[in-house]
């Protein structure tokens, strides 16, 4: 199709509408429906389960500070997984830090890094680095199998209905604390305030039930619901908001700054609510 | 109408969409369209020229915003002038400041104040507060006739076209200067950095122009384009990023609090550039 609307009805009674040059590619997938579409607006973007999952115009604040915000607050992280994010972009944003020897990405739905590859190439440019291993898999299985093994883990999934429903459970994050090594840090998109209150509230109740600092951040994501998105943040022992001055390198972003990784922790008084 | 779903284009090529269960008031006024419609996301909503003034559930995230960074920045607020703003909302929050004595209100549109009351009743309540005087005129005219008279002035006006394409130039900045007292403050809406990064340049440049300390900052309002909307404040003597802990008292609030009031301030990079 050309030149038609596309609507995401993020609420049954409220939704953002985009305009579609034209649809690049739509396939069922064994896990989902996936479509790519050039849009007037946001270029190219990646729809799963018809949900903006990403666009070439936007995607930097959500992969930068899944990726930035953990790895900063690591001392020395070497070895990162990435589970989901098949579209590479979490992965290019850790590549940024020299201290990664390893990152490996366990995505469930290969057509996502095979089409993110074709539509989004400067999204997915970073999975052919020879520090990344990409693994197409089942990520709740892939942590249920690793034992002391990370630093940082990043989950970049979906929200909680089809093949992601596994990665919003205590046991999920149960096997995350044992991949970890015993100062690892995890960071887990937590969809948003206004619409899934719920949702940010269960998570922050399972992940302080296992991790000793379990934060809450925020950052504004225009294509995504309410363009407010919560990340939580389960660490062992390194606090987010106690990162030596240092610590903090210089690295090429257009949202992230240092400034900005603790302004992301200070939350609306509504939503700070949901964490307490 | 009945049971439609209305869609406002933020952009050509990009807009958010709401099922509206009723039209509640539809009319031309002398200076712009004026809608009330009741939507099953956000309750009640305000439309002027097509555009989301104001909704019932997020209405309190642009009033505190507004109100509540420069009463608190100001160590005395006494006297203070809302340019716009009919709905009343920035005025509710502005009379939970107890050193406040006198609030004026001046909106150009007075089927704004009426229709407001009417359908907006828990937004507009504090209009009949006997510290306000409720003005229907003209912002720039009133500004231009007053001198070193008000401690804060807030100017919560339109998008800047129709009535309010005067609110957006350096003449008015300029009045508003002389209408403050030696240490006053202003803080207008200044749209939002994804799709107006040049408004905002500009009104940044101009009112640096004028007022010692010129900052921008931000806050979340899902029905607004993008979902993150930018105020510019501008200050001749108190800096909002030196308040003195002992100023804060404590207001009922649902989005400000006073760490959010100095995080408001720091920017995600692309927006920080935007100001320098």
């Amino acid at each position: 199709m050309a030149g038609f609307w596309f609507t995401e009805k993020q609420t049954e009674n409220f939704g953002i509408t985009m305009k579609v040059n034209k649809t690049l590619h739509t396939e069922k997938t064994e896990f989902q429906h996936l479509e790519m579409a050039e849009t007037a607006e946001w270029g190219n973007m990646l729809f799963l389960d018809g949900m903006v999952m990403t666009s070439q115009r936007d995607e930097f604040v959500y992969h930068e500070m899944v990726a930035h915000v953990p790895l900063f607050t690591h001392p020395n992280p070497e070895n990162v997984l990435v589970v989901g994010g098949g579209d590479g972009g979490v992965i290019r944003e850790v590549l940024k830090h020299p201290s990664v020897k390893k990152a490996t990405l366990v995505e469930i739905d290969g057509k996502v890094i095979e089409y993110s590859k074709k539509f989004l190439p400067e999204i997915a440019g970073g999975l052919d680095d020879e520090r990344v291993e990409v693994i197409v898999g089942d990520g709740f299985m892939h942590i249920a199998e690793s034992e002391n093994e990370f630093d940082v883990i990043m989950v970049d999934s979906t929200e909680p209905v089809g093949p992601a429903v596994n990665l919003f459970t205590k046991g999920f994050y149960s096997g995350i604390s044992n991949a970890l090594k015993e100062d690892g840090i995890f960071v887990a998109q937590s969809d948003n305030p206004w619409f899934k209150s719920d949702l940010i509230k269960q998570v922050m109740s399972d992940v302080k039930e296992i991790f000793p600092i379990t934060r809450l951040y925020t950052a504004n994501i225009p294509t995504y619901p309410s363009g407010l998105w919560a990340f939580t943040l389960g660490s062992k022992k390194h606090d987010p908001l106690k990162v030596a001055e240092e610590r903090f390198h210089d690295i090429e972003t257009k949202y992230y700054t240092k400034e900005l990784h603790n302004a992301s922790f200070v939350l609306p008084k509504f939503v700070k609510d949901l964490t307490e």
